[in-house]
């Protein structure tokens, strides 16, 4: 046996037991007598004392003092009482009174210190992962998703959900993300692809009568990535059968709410708030606002045309927010606004800003407009005196989106986006469809199985008015993060049919990649709907974290690479031959 | 809200309630003046009873009768005590007045019936598989499934595994199986490899002091297949650190102990027994015995040699088992017996028989051997009146799969393999290296990162009696069936180089592997070990069933094909393109 206890376990209670230790050297203290060594594992650290007495003793301290950070040792000895307590750890109340010592396995001096507060660059830690997750913070980050993956299962158990395990290699069906594919060397010619979700089979699931269902569970998409995707990823996902809208949100705000209270401690008086997808661009510019801090839109098109303002009167929208006790912002301060939404990635022209200081209302295109006016602006606001009204014009779809950079941009340099802050929002009534500006091509907002709202099914079934289908079709965001999103599916063959007209495809192409889901709709299909959450986020949500790599034990970079292994890597020529594939690099 | 209960759930204290319930009509019956439906969910099946009378009525009755199998229906309706009941149901007692009812689906004949015995094939099963899912017996597979799972989880959460993802797409390494790759799309000319097993990562993570690790996660092989072999398959993988063999024999008979109480209410006295890979060979021809049953092999060399009796005397090997009580099998059951033993698959030349009748012992070799003789080969064997020695001869390896063949086919015949009895056993001291007869070349038994036993380690560093070279490594068999298996690994580099060496890398492709692995074992790796268990086959097992294509939802067939949703199939050329690769067929 290496050990009778771990290094985090170990209390004054336990003074006087003779007990066998194992883990890392964290650190070497020499102070001249008394030499004590920091040793951690996953549960703690418990202090080493050595303590140079009788010839044997001296022999432990001379070999104690070889030690280097991280090598891998077990001792055996005797727990005393601490003379110097640190009250800051579980076991600052102990320490051992070395009589054995062995190193189990010695350490080349890490790339960088394995401390909360490391000085490897991302890079290194990256190549050294198995380091970087020595270190507690991270440590527990995984700690924390263990828990939550527990509390996730428990509690769709307890509502009946059945955990189902769906294939990895199924048939690739390209809607928007690339697929990853997989060479058949049974079947020459052909290819496997990775799920982007498990879409397809959990609604045969539900037509297999497995009422419900749900999975933790990998999906892949080849896209170009950036800091919160990677090209696999994990999904709760979930679906049932015989249910309306309002039941799935009832479950789900249940699923999360009962995250919240296991995890944090924090409960949530009655339902999540919702928004209709018109209400959230309208308001907010976007369909996932973050709801932590105020800052709505206000239109102002009434109020400021017909003054001559060129800016103003060829803009088919006029939009701001007020930014509440910002009016004594310096020039310099507008002008990185101004410069922060001039940059490429937003393209916007520029920021009218009104100013109420204790001289009045002050705006920056005062020639054009009257103080009676501008007082008419404060008022659409609520603005007070000490704020500043930020407003933009311009295309109205466009503008929204400036504007909602501008308002986090905003929100973010007052302090008002709190990572310790909950504030979950279901945005609901999304469009069914969405139209691409320059192919005129149709696309599903969702996905092709969403269906429409009822009363607009007609419209779906004839392919009219297309543009104000609304969908069964929900979010959940938290804190301006989409966590998960779902729908009521369509589960009639005719419907699906004419969805995917809609979306282009012709009645071979729907047959060839979806026929089997089509025929499943003709054997007794019951009504459906479903929901999925991207557990990498909300993981990282709960830690208070925004990039989602800190919570993926082996995350890839933004090229793709795992560079710790070094994958992807070239293959041996026999290996694709016997495959039927060659590379064409 | 489609429905207030489900189709399980009404009982006699119900009576009188308005309910609404949605679901698959099981069946329809005409009785003249009333008709009845069996509605069923996955909960149960209720019967919904219409009743001419008003006029209103007799529209509901005549809506009923146009009912088909499987259409999907949503009623509503008064419960109440039936006349007649049905003690097998737990609805049995009630039954609902039907007030209204709706179609929300209509369904097509399905191809086959929906019951527990169905007409239809192994192919029309799993084309619909959505319909072959319906079926109870089907159904119940999985909501094992699921409850195992949990449980699984349950057990190792309470022991501090925590339970990590490692990635999908990783390095090409292929050792024994193939690997299914993937091109990478970012890096072309590059490809992933899809994990045989999370073994490298799940040995990074005791490196980075995760000490328990667990993940039931998707494993992927690239093999020709059989009924109880899938391309993807299921594992609950696990590491712990800082243990010798003992602990993780402890820890993993816990996890099936755990197992067979909470989900078939079964314990064990005592721990599971233990057998050495030698002695299983040489006891039972195979490393993994089947103990529902005795019949171990004893060896007659000694008694039978010198004798002149030719295809002994040329033997390396020769052995029996007794078949208890089968003396009076006729000489049809027991030339059968030798056909079993001559097919190619076993490739046997004969058996010789003894039997013991109220006439004495009498074989099949009288001409050779006295009545004496026979007396001291019954006597090795415990023989007793009534019973039947079968005597295989030959090379010894060969010879001892064969009468390994003709026991378990001989404790099938006798009915001693009862799926609901369950014998656990651990096989240890399994052989590090086994060596092809053929090329000479030597082979990892387990994998290329199971440790020696620390006593022969000099013999894998120098490279010498290498087929001697005993592992710390275990199988967990029940009934005959290898549940899962583990090792102590190597955490030394310089250990693990030659391993490597042994098995025939050249130190650049050792290097190119797997040196990410060897690198970290130079950062202060820890010693740890593990197991990995088939979870297919597990819970197969616990649903006394043997092919775990039936605990599959969708399983793939012989030639690897999903021939539901018809995958693997041909992609887009362009989408190949975009990969930067070809198909060669």
């Amino acid at each position: 046996m290496y050990r009778t206890h771990t290094c985090g376990e170990l209390r004054l209670s336990d003074a006087g037991k003779t007990v066998t230790l194992a883990g890392w050297v964290q650190r070497t203290r020499d102070l001249g007598g008394m030499t004590f060594v920091d040793l951690r594992d996953r549960y703690g650290i418990t202090q080493l004392a050595f303590n140079p007495g009788s010839e044997a003793q001296q022999a432990l301290v001379a070999q104690a003092r070889t030690l280097g950070r991280e090598y891998v040792v077990q001792t055996v000895g005797v727990v005393k009482e601490r003379e110097s307590k640190n009250k800051n750890m579980p076991t600052g109340e102990v320490e051992i009174v070395v009589q054995e010592l062995s190193i189990l396995n010695a350490a080349k001096l890490p790339p960088f210190s394995i401390e909360e507060e490391t000085d490897g660059g991302d890079e290194l830690r990256m190549k050294y992962r198995y380091l970087d997750l020595r270190r507690a913070n991270v440590r527990s980050n995984f700690e924390l998703r263990h828990r939550m993956a527990m509390e996730v299962r428990n509690y769709l158990s307890a509502q009946h959900f059945l955990e189902v395990e769906t294939p990895v290699l199924i048939k690739s069906t390209p809607e928007g993300a690339r697929d990853f594919v997989v060479p058949s060397r049974m079947n020459q010619g052909e290819f496997y692809a990775l799920p982007q979700s498990p879409q397809t089979f959990k609604q045969l699931l539900m037509v297999a009568g497995f009422d419900r269902y749900f999975q933790i569970v990998k999906c892949f998409r080849d896209e170009d990535l950036r800091q919160d995707r990677q090209p696999e990823f994990t999904q709760i996902d979930c679906e049932m059968a015989f249910v309306e809208q309002e039941d799935i949100l009832r479950i789900f705000e249940g699923m999360t709410k009962h995250l919240f209270k296991s995890i944090h401690g924090v409960e949530f008086d009655g339902a999540y708030p919702r928004m209709t997808f018109d209400e959230a661009m309208k308001s907010y510019g976007c369909d996932k606002p973050d709801l932590r801090f105020g800052m709505k839109f206000n239109e102002l098109n009434d109020l400021v045309q017909g003054q001559g303002f060129k800016v103003f009167e060829e803009a088919e929208l006029v939009v701001g927010i007020n930014a509440e006790g910002c009016a004594n912002w310096s020039r310099k301060q507008t002008d990185a606004l101004i410069d922060f939404v001039k940059r490429p990635q937003i393209g916007a022209t520029g920021i009218v800003f009104v100013k109420w200081t204790d001289e009045g209302l002050k705006s920056t295109v005062d020639k054009f407009f009257t103080p009676e006016q501008l007082a008419k602006w404060a008022e659409r606001f609520g603005m007070k005196q000490g704020d500043l009204l930020c407003i933009m014009a311009g295309k109205a779809g466009k503008t929204r989106k400036q504007l909602n950079e501008l308002r986090l941009h905003i929100g973010e340099q007052l302090g008002l986006r709190d990572p310790k802050v909950f504030k979950p929002l279901w945005v609901i009534d999304f469009p069914l469809l969405e139209q691409d500006e320059e192919t005129g091509r149709w696309h599903a907002m969702h996905h092709p199985f969403t269906a429409p709202k009822p009363e607009d099914a007609h419209k779906l079934m004839s392919g009219t008015e297309l543009g104000s289908v609304r969908a069964n079709a929900y979010d959940l965001v938290i804190n301006g993060t989409e966590i998960g999103g779902g729908s009521i599916r369509i589960h009639d063959r005719t419907m699906q049919e004419a969805m995917f007209r809609v979306l282009g495809f012709t009645d071979e192409d729907a047959r060839y990649k979806f026929g089997f889901l089509m025929d499943a709709f003709e054997y007794g299909a019951p009504p459906h709907g479903g929901a999925a959450f991207g557990f990498d986020r909300l993981v990282s949500l709960f830690g208070h974290r925004t990039d989602i790599r800190e919570f993926i034990a082996f995350p890839k970079n933004n090229a793709g690479r795992d560079t710790m292994i070094d994958a992807p890597s070239r293959l041996d020529p026999d290996q694709l031959k016997e495959l039927g594939v060659a590379s064409m690099v």
